[in-house]
């Protein structure tokens, strides 16, 4: 079964948290590993603390500090750093799942990474 | 079902999009998750914007730039910088399948990442 | 099934080969694929050249160049470029696998990679 979950940005630049989503996506599955695929090219995925919000603050201006906005780019829509961004943290995220529980540590959480919003965004959920 | 598909570079660092031959191993696959696999070092995958050239030319340029062909590497081989690009961007991809169709969004392609060409290289692809 | 291998790191930041442990794994494997997943957030995995160790060391001295331990972080614990290190990483590898063996290219090693460390750590591991 394929799910989906609908992400809404507020700044251009955020990690929104989506472990809840997946949890509910997952409930019912005894065994498996669940593929969550982020269907945009200014955007990511990736997993990382959730407990402290200083860390998704860090990552995202060590991020810039490497892949300023404004740059020599020669992509003219301006966001080009977005798209740069997105390949660092890679388009999905894979996470094994048993009695229908995500197999996370117990600081792991799984983060939209948005880096060209605000936008209304969506991620692709699938078990195998 | 395994796959293998033939990647011809030209350049020491390219982009080369593969999509139309991973939608061409998926289109009798009915709902699935497809693994595609880079077994070199040197060269890595992603997905990104396949639209605009500048897109694939800036992510080049902006990897140059942090991870610079020459430097003071200790691996003796001249091409430690294409180990490190190949391990940022990584080594698979993994895209959701539905009726024969790669679930990418609008503007995504499959992008084979050379790091150490011109070379003869090879993408794995498997369905689960 | 999911297993689960268990790592110890004894150094701050390292590459620990984990190749032989994943191969014990994917033995009885027909064909599938396997995912190896971190629960960690201030460690990664990545496949990259296991032969020639000047690799590790300028993968781990570029990653440290590039996101260094001392810097301006929001995040008290002083681990801030280990997370940032993690995600740059990322969390999970998958590997092809067939008639038991790890469809991995003639130099891949699979890494466990401590930013953190010395620590005990853990990778857990299911084949789809």
């Amino acid at each position: 079964m394929i799910s989906q979950i609908k992400v809404t940005s507020s700044k251009r630049n955020q990690f929104i948290d989506i472990t809840s989503e997946i949890e509910a996506f997952v409930k019912e599955i005894k065994e498996g590993v669940v593929t969550c695929f982020v269907p945009h090219t200014t955007a990511g995925i990736t997993i990382n603390e959730g407990a402290d919000p200083s860390v998704q603050a860090d990552m995202l201006r060590k991020l810039e500090e490497l892949v300023p906005h404004s740059g020599e780019y020669k992509h003219a829509e301006g966001n080009a750093d977005a798209h740069i961004k997105a390949s660092l943290m890679g388009s999905s995220v894979q996470i094994i799942v048993k009695n229908g529980k995500l197999q996370l540590g117990t600081w792991q959480s799984i983060f939209f990474c948005e880096f060209d919003g605000p936008r209304v965004r969506k991620v692709l959920i699938r078990a195998s």
